[in-house]
């Protein structure tokens, strides 16, 4: 049989820690190919480059394991593999990551590692964004692999239901083992911004976002809840975002 | 009764039409303020500006009304007002637009005028993204206004679930009139890409997306029907991307 072909992405850019542990990891389990943007794409969500150019050029970073950087964001990354390099076959797994930061309740939304897993289960691949709880340099992702290649093999060899991603969390690396593995929903959480306002050197005013975060949930089936007590997290995702219990509102309460 | 306060933002950029059409027209049901982007954010799904300053500078473009133009993406627009621009008073409502261009089904993922409205969500504000599915530059509006009004007027007066925020699409100016308002799902459908590949000058290769729309969706609840038949869509979209039943399936068939 053969190995399993695997897409690895990122937003951190193609050049950082992260995503020499996933490729490292992957070559484990398949054969990899990675496309990364060529630059860090943090916070990026969603986006897409519409209305500009975008370059993709073969780079030898991971040795003799194929790689492309790209100048777009995490969601060109996927949208260029599929449709521009991986033209005679379909990867079998999408993986993003392992991104420098955590990326859990609200900040799904804000994520690029998360936009290029959300693009793979668009294209309808299985996926996985990874993120490592730690946001400094010289995190510790030595915890990580054991977790990593599990989750890649259980999404390899039973899948994942249709237009679904999934979101991994994992604890930074505590004096105390990893407890497991918790699926979990989102936790209600968001950022209370702040914005630091600062001059430049000719006078003029200018603003760095800042902020903390805060969790307004108390549950323990959430994302939140389980990297606080050192538990993995694993939230699937979809990206039909339709409320369904809007629906019924408005249609009761609103005069159309 | 003091007239509601209305923030207004986009994603075509403070200079845009669609914006100029906004305005007047929450300028007949309440206190308009602008704070919107410098240039055309297109695509920028839920990008937010980290690791980057922001400028943030007055303009006079809208007359008497106090406008704001901004660096960064249409979700940065919105947590600056909130968190600089209004710290003394909160908008009874943000709306988003009107976008030249539909944000129909998947492309809700990678609106920006969307993403300045569930940015709106988040800070728990009544917020609405409305888009024309015409992307002509000189697009016809004149018959967006009265839907537009009626649908802000609800959202003022009847409110909105909490973390629900409205991704309202309207169809092009046709020959007929409008039929009226739907609440409908997200359809199904997404965008198959395609990369024109050329050269530039000095002979490098370089890419620009195109694709086609393609929708595997026959049902006549979402909003892909509702704009072929020529109805406005209203879809309530949420925030929270946690797949439900993804939690079963893992529960049930993954040895965690």
């Amino acid at each position: 049989m053969s190995k399993p072909l695997i897409l690895v992405s990122n937003d951190d850019g193609i050049s950082s820690r992260g995503i020499r542990v996933l490729v490292e990891l992957m070559k484990e389990i398949g054969e990899v190919i990675v496309v990364a943007p060529d630059s860090p794409q943090s916070g990026m969500g969603h986006a897409i480059t519409v209305g500009n150019t975008l370059r993709l050029d073969k780079t030898d970073i991971f040795g003799d394991v194929p790689a492309y950087k790209c100048s777009g964001t995490p969601a060109d990354c996927v949208k260029l593999a599929k449709h521009h390099v991986l033209t005679s076959s379909k990867p079998d797994l999408v993986v993003s990551g392992i991104n420098h930061g955590g990326n859990t309740s609200i900040s799904v939304l804000y994520s690029g590692t998360m936009s290029a897993a959300i693009e793979g289960a668009i294209e309808d691949l299985p996926a996985v964004g990874f993120s490592l709880c730690d946001y400094a340099s010289e995190a510790d992702f030595s915890h990580t692999g054991e977790y990593v290649k599990k989750i890649a093999s259980e999404v390899l060899y039973k899948g994942l239901p249709k237009g679904v991603a999934l979101n991994v969390n994992i604890p930074p690396k505590r004096n105390e083992n990893i407890k497991g593995i918790k699926v979990c929903r989102q936790a209600r959480a968001k950022w209370e911004e702040q914005f630091d306002v600062r001059r430049d050197p000719t006078g003029r005013k200018y603003f760095w976002m800042a902020g903390n975060f805060v969790n307004f949930d108390r549950g323990e089936d959430n994302d939140e809840w389980a990297i606080a007590n050192n538990y993995i997290s694993i939230v699937p995702c979809q990206y039909d975002l339709t409320a369904h219990h809007g629906i019924s509102f408005l249609n009761d309460q609103w005069e159309l």
